[in-house]
């Protein structure tokens, strides 16, 4: 009943998402639970209004489904520039930054983002919070040396665990690298944080989404709440 | 004769930076035709002075000349720490700040250098320079998006170019990734384009090696100079 309610939020917040969509639009699909939603309530407005529309996705996953179901993907080194890129967010604070990567492709999912004009980001509610830090915070690391940064991020008092499988091996993203996330509980200057996990050596891409997002979209029971970013 | 003069001068440094390396020590070594002279005339050293070290390597063609000649080799993530690394570069300002990667390998040398408690490089008398820049900056960059970055780059205007091999095809790194050059004369302000290049998507790490060198060595025709680099 609660997981019928929550992908209920999650729905209305896909169905809100591809209603922002023009047609001869190049958009970029995210990857997860909610942007499924929001592919399947595209391909519907694709197919209905007869919308042509180019996509990039960020996963295998994502660009099989959107293909099986009608939209036409391409890859982003094939396209010249991207709309829109709509996509998911683990936790999105009150300003507006964001924490991604819980699925471990946030490498992709900035790649993306930054060749982007515009970014759009649909969660169900309970992904917003006063503060970031209450969702571990995803680092892609590679993996020669990587018991290095585990030490350095370790002595800077940044409660890292690599993030294992089932099988209690290391998790390897779609680079071959392997995750590390900071159990951080809150963090108080992502700012700070963002600028001092860019200069370490060895880690490839941080989950911290900053001053990235245009347009948040809340999914809630009975429906979205469409909320504009304005950055200062 | 010209290539007999440089090769006498690295040797020079090589053997040099070998005279540093003492018993017992865990020791990073670098790669290219400096490094060569160096594990040469360390791996004497080792026979001779029956000398207990252990070494991790930044590329493979280290690793295997190195244990051929009978130094002992672990990986980075076996040790617990590194005494000291010696490492070749491509070019060192008057500042001795570096640059590295015209062996597309900076990335594993810039993971081993972070975790040396000393860098020592060896290069020949050509290398040193008033200013950075003759030498193309190399930048490691994802492929996926990688024309995006390509197009980043080229409208800051510093003058990217992707690294072709011998047949016309981009470079791949030992992580299959892109290296793309930035042909830039000269750099001014080393440490701003350090963090801009920091905190820009999509790329792995770049080439600037700033503030890691602790001993400069400099093979002339007759003799190699120890440069002890005293930080502000």
């Amino acid at each position: 009943m609660e997981k019928n309610l929550i992908n209920q939020k999650k729905k209305n917040a896909g169905i809100k998402g591809a209603s922002l969509v023009e047609d001869k639009m190049m958009i970029g699909l995210g990857t997860g639970s909610t942007v499924f939603y929001l592919v399947e309530a595209l391909a519907k407005r694709v197919k209905e209004e007869n919308l042509n529309i180019t996509a990039v996705a960020t996963s295998s996953r994502t660009a099989s489904l959107a293909e099986e179901l009608g939209i036409k993907i391409k890859q982003l080194d094939e396209v010249d520039h991207l709309d829109l890129t709509i996509d998911g967010a683990d936790e999105i604070d009150a300003n507006f930054q964001g924490i991604k990567g819980g699925g471990a492709a946030h490498t992709l999912e900035k790649i993306v983002a930054t060749a982007s004009n515009r970014n759009v980001w649909i969660v169900d509610e309970s992904k917003m919070v006063n503060e970031l830090g209450a969702f571990p915070l995803p680092l892609e690391v590679v993996p020669y040396g990587s018991s290095k940064v585990y030490e350095r991020l370790d002595s800077e008092g940044l409660n890292p665990k690599f993030r294992l499988d089932s099988k209690n091996q290391k998790v390897l993203t779609h680079y071959h690298n392997y995750i590390i996330d900071l159990h951080l509980g809150v963090i108080k200057h992502p700012h700070l944080l963002a600028q001092w996990l860019d200069h370490q050596v060895g880690i490839l891409e941080h989950g911290l989404f900053l001053d990235t997002v245009n347009t948040v979209i809340v999914g809630k029971s009975d429906k979205a709440e469409v909320i504009p970013v304005i950055r200062k």
